[in-house]
């Protein structure tokens, strides 16, 4: 019984995810869903990389939160098209919710569209949102033993970007250890190492990003 | 429809936690529901705990996680009796996991049951384990606008232990402001800073644990 409700939620979750596929396809925008436990770094990630690409690509944020609107507010400080959804307890984004979202949106003036999901590794694993890349952040202070912990994100992350690295000196984390546990469970996914306050490592993100969208236009 | 089962499990939940309830008051055992982020600390308090405490009181631990048993090992190691719940995927611990834990544990040994929750700042504030406290670890490196984004565990908290000051220093959290936005939200909720890493703080913690060990003796 719980299993058959469960099992509509997500066909129904899926049916909409491809009908995002298809509008963000039409105006051939790349959407990339982040993930990460709270406090991780993916608006300080967003913004420093709208300023990285900001010559390259017009950027657009989804911002979900379970409740406030801090992280939109950040945002549209910084001039950036944002739209906050709040999940009102949910522990999630799911695609209807990015559907209404893409409503009010200026899609024809937007190349990558970022969907900050909720601050959780866990829950956002199980709902597709019409993306084209899932990329979870993990932050040093966190401790390098996450993926062990909670894999699903970990195993299905296209990339995998670990977030201050200048406090590296101050927690204990493996960096090179951490390396190669990560590419023993996710041969596929890139890796990258930055700083959302020194912006080190953010250019070769960047670069990494921007390959995915002409990968993401030349597909037919 | 889906509202309508989401109440069963609920009121299942409920009588399974008070069953717990019942089997802790006749052993006499204090059980606090520690909850947090992933990798804000818990399992590193609970080991400082222990050191903090261990002439005063017995201290037994059910670790709960996704996966894995890397903590209860940690404990294990350090000679604490510990038992590994694995959710198999799932987000939060319920009653009847912890029930089954209790089963397992040898109850007359224990003064104190900590009860680490799975990481995750959302899902674990809707489920009662039939325990007398709650506690919310925020790690500093989070960042300080964390209750506003997540404000069911911090509102509901018995107190909130702000971990990791050893970093103060080299992160984005303002300590004042905090403790007066935090009161602004939570005013019956204790508030302890701390440092799993030098130890600061762990005996005023370790001092409220035990006044809260005596009034749940006391209690009639």
């Amino acid at each position: 019984m719980e299993v058959k409700v469960l099992k509509d939620i997500l066909s129904a979750n899926n049916q909409i995810a491809e009908q995002n596929r298809r509008l963000l396809a039409s105006k051939k925008i790349m959407a990339v869903n982040l993930m990460s436990s709270p406090g991780a770094g993916k608006t300080t990630l967003i913004l420093r990389t709208v300023e990285a690409l900001k010559e390259k690509a017009r950027i657009g944020v989804i911002e979900g939160d379970v409740s406030s609107s801090i992280d939109a507010g950040k945002l549209s400080q910084a001039g950036i098209t944002a739209i906050q959804i709040n999940t009102g307890g949910g522990c999630h984004l799911d695609a209807s919710m990015v559907n209404s979202a893409l409503a009010n949106l200026p899609l024809d003036e937007i190349d990558i569209l970022f969907i900050e999901n909720v601050g959780n590794l866990i829950c956002p694993g199980g709902f597709d949102l019409g993306e084209h890349l899932k990329v979870v952040i993990l932050s040093t202070p966190e401790g390098d033993d996450k993926p062990h912990k909670y894999p699903l994100l970990f195993t299905t992350a296209d990339a995998l970007v670990v977030n201050k690295t200048d406090l590296l000196a101050h927690v204990n984390f493996d960096l090179d250890g951490f390396r190669r546990t990560f590419k023993g469970i996710n041969q596929k996914a890139a890796l990258f190492t930055v700083s959302g306050v020194t912006g080190e490592g953010i250019r070769e993100w960047g670069a990494w990003v921007m390959e995915k969208l002409g990968e993401v236009r030349s597909a037919k």
